[in-house]
């Protein structure tokens, strides 16, 4: 069993494994108790508050954590919309987004807040002019993702996070599938707020962070009311050793492009010469995603129905649904275009030989390439 | 270091340890990924569901995976404050509950809701009669906790229960401190809703459950909008490791009733013949909770700052904060008597000598023992 889905969820690290482990062990008493098995517990997890911190710099007093990005997401978006939509209600974000910002974006429509869904370009893109298009004077909050979950593209934050200075609107960015991979500061990019989950590269599941500019002094409502914890931002015992883990695969995840890089042109070439007839969804995507269409569906069938093979059409969450992948309709594909695209997600090298022993090759002739 | 401090949170069983480790390692694919590997993840979680949902009566499909017991209340509380509040929206709680559930309704307050905070008995009991006489023609919803967090007191929750069957108002309890302790079967008791968290009971932190009656055809609104898991009323990755620890946990913690009671019975009258001064707060508590007020501030500190003993004042939650106890003050006591009682929460007999050589007992007389 080939696992090509590493944009859905990945292994945890060793390292993380060992460092949980012992967190597990040691650190269980509650960050909160003011005894000095509780005081241990709270001082690495600002241990691990700073060096998250470090990695996009923020202050460490900037981190909520959360159960993961889809929990972020809920608490940036909401918690601005509701802090600065008191008499402007206009947000920006686009149609390519995962689907737990649409849902987001569907519950504040039901309160009030009037949404743009930006489109992307046929390649998978939200241009920066697309969404300067989309702003309007009463813009209060612009949420843009980093990199798209199902095409692997990637969006222009840093322009777009001009914009949004020059315009004076807040920004947010779903950074669930781009964080450790590309370079991030949250100055640069002009952000108020970010989203990350640590499963993603390495870590966890059940715990990621939100960065929330000057947290301490906001006037964002939690999502999740509790007794005080997180400055009051996030109830909920804090998680101690999810938080090692988190930083652990913070500090000790690798994303190796050049390797990925040399293995995507591989790949290509391979399906190339084995005759399969495919297009590859989006452009300049991350070097460990792929996402292709086919132009059989009986091979697409066959190999998602593999017992070889773990891949995934569309993003895991809607993996399940029978409608087609909302981001494949936004970029201008049909419904059955749509169901004959695979997305394919590697971490190593192990994947080098995948298409050379690529079952249905015979089958197909006309390699129509194109990015 | 004598941990004494297992209401604010418990240390992982082994085998709970053990069983997470496992999952860790093998089940780190996305339960919502539509081959194999993610597959095996989501009849992983459904197999756990089903355990879990047997321990208290109800069907799996009423069983929400949450980041704990904070979110649990969150949702459960705001949600159906939500969809049964469209015209009517009074609310009955206690004055004794968790802050998070204080600060919930505090929040619903801010929404329209208006919230009776029923008044313990200076014991610490919310009775069924303190609840009917809050409940009024335009109630929609009580919440009242099954173990008070700080006092380790027992409310009648089967009783009140079936107060809101007769009055036919929905009702949700907090269990976080009940579960695995007493026993629960969620119709005997008329509960709609139920929060429990696994860290209170041997399992990992940043896990728990809301049970939501009929969640499958509730109108309840998320609280975390996302991409369709859990039934559309959960979003985020579910954490296949997070909630085989927390099924482990439920099948394997044990609460030693008989033992808790010997123990307690022989910390106090150590207690007692150590001539120390003190009160228990509360009656019928847990077997393995002790709130006592002592009548000497210094000896306090000197308990809560020594390095030999992890004990909190009120709940962990509250312990850092300066104002004292809302539920000592609940139940009669002023500022400074509030502060000067301490909680002890024990698991095994490692405590039985406890009092034994309590460093400061010559200090003391006219020990005045009263549960
Ligand atoms: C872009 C994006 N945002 C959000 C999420 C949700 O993250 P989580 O599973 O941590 O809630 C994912 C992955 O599932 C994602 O790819
Ligand atoms: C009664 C009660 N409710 C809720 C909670 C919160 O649980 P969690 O830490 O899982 O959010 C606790 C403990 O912290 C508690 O004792």
């Amino acid at each position: 069993m080939l696992y090509l889905d590493y944009l859905a969820s990945t292994p945890l690290l060793p390292q993380v494994q060992k460092d949980m482990q012992k967190a597990w062990e040691e650190t269980y008493a509650n960050p909160s108790s003011n005894h000095t098995c509780g005081l241990k517990a709270a001082e690495l997890i600002d241990q691990c508050k700073e060096t998250i911190a470090d990695e996009i710099g923020a202050y460490p007093s900037e981190i909520i954590f959360t159960s993961g990005a889809t929990e972020a997401n809920n608490f940036a978006i909401k918690g601005l919309a509701f802090a600065l939509g008191k008499t402007n209600k206009h947000i920006v974000t686009s149609a390519i987004e995962h689907k737990c910002v649409l849902e987001i974006c569907s519950f504040l429509e039901t309160q009030g807040f009037e949404v743009t869904y930006v489109k992307p370009t046929a390649d998978g893109i939200v241009t920066t002019e697309a969404v300067a298009a989309a702003i309007r004077p009463d813009t209060i909050l612009v949420s843009i993702m980093h990199v798209n979950n199902e095409l692997g593209t990637i969006n222009p934050i840093q322009e777009i996070g001009e914009l949004c200075l020059e315009k004076d609107i807040a920004f947010h960015t779903d950074a669930a599938q781009s964080f450790k991979k590309l370079p991030i500061d949250v100055l640069d990019m002009n952000l108020h707020a970010m989203s990350v989950s640590a499963h993603k590269f390495g870590g966890p599941k059940g715990i990621g962070f939100c960065f929330l500019r000057d947290a301490k002094t906001t006037t964002v409502e939690p999502l999740i009311h509790g007794a005080g914890q997180q400055m009051g931002l996030r109830g909920g015992t804090v998680a101690t050793p999810l938080i090692v883990g988190l930083n652990s695969a913070v500090q000790n995840y690798q994303y190796d492009e050049a390797l990925y890089k040399v293995i995507k042109v591989d790949l290509i070439k391979q399906l190339q010469s084995s005759g399969t007839c495919f297009k590859i969804n989006g452009i300049n995507a991350l070097p460990n995603v792929m996402n292709l269409r086919f132009f059989d569906s009986k091979m697409v069938n066959d190999i998602l129905s593999s017992q070889k093979y773990c891949v995934s059409q569309g993003s895991a969450c809607s993996s399940k649904e029978i409608t087609p992948s909302h981001v494949l309709q936004a970029i201008g594909l049909n419904a059955p275009e749509a169901r004959n695209c695979i997305r394919l997600s590697f971490s190593d090298e192990s994947v080098i030989n995948l298409f050379k022993d690529f079952e249905l090759k015979d089958t197909y002739v006309n390699a129509a390439y194109t990015t």
